[in-house]
């Protein structure tokens, strides 16, 4: 179902990839659209208890395209650096495939409070308090990752 | 084809959007495989002439794809900064659609260099001549753009 990496001499291992997952600022979330074409759009998101977590409005495309097709792909990219003498860059990359479905309740609240955490970490009671109040009109979205490739050239 | 934006109020102007297309590092490159799931990937790319175009090996995952279905989504974010105390974060983003397709001759040659003045500027006369051994192995794929949207949020 998932092919191989071409280039195996550049894949890291799961755990430098999930560690990847876990400090990456945002990644791009692609899905594929009912007009034919792929959509790719940056999201902040978490990675928790090996799935990755965004939220988003309750409306909008990549929710009419996971409704359409939930068999979606995140990209994370990590340090990346311009070789230009070599004509080529470093940098290290992990993509991952997986179902996108919505979650709801503790699930729901989980996912808030982890995103709360990595990106407000020095306002957590404050941010608790925000979830509260927009908890309700924010749609969770899960990627239950089936597939998850790293890579590197350094 | 392509539906308008939801939030409006972060939209920003066409010469802002090719601002950021045009400054931007990389790129993820979104495509519909035929295994049914999106899939995203970073890449080295260059706007040029209203196009955009990016370099790959003959082979691999993205070609296959393009192959399968040519409508693809090319998605460029400019500058991030997480706004921990609100819960949110800055950024700059754009989002193309349009098709992809082999470029050859004439048209890769100039892909080809632009990219190398892009990224390795001050190494010009020796990419010149890495092209020139390198060009006949390296594929060239431009995506014709149909629509862009660029967003953001100060």
């Amino acid at each position: 179902m998932f092919r191989e990496m071409r280039r195996k001499d550049r894949s890291i291992d799961r755990e430098q990839a999930e560690n990847i997952l876990e400090k990456g600022q945002y990644g791009v979330l692609s899905t594929a659209g009912e007009n034919g074409y792929a959509y790719g759009v940056p999201l902040n998101y978490v990675y928790l208890g090996g799935n990755i977590y965004f939220h988003c409005a309750g409306e909008g495309v990549k929710l009419d395209n996971i409704a359409h097709n939930n068999k979606v792909s995140f990209c994370v990219v990590g340090d990346t650096k311009i070789l230009a003498d070599q004509f080529s860059c470093s940098y290290e990359s992990v993509i991952v495939f997986g179902k996108a479905q919505e979650v709801h309740d503790k699930e729901k609240e989980n996912a808030l409070t982890a995103l709360i955490n990595k990106y407000s970490g020095e306002f957590f009671e404050k941010g608790m308090e925000y979830i509260k109040n927009a908890g309700m009109n924010t749609t969770v979205i899960k990627i239950s990752i089936e597939h998850l490739t790293g890579k590197a050239r350094k």
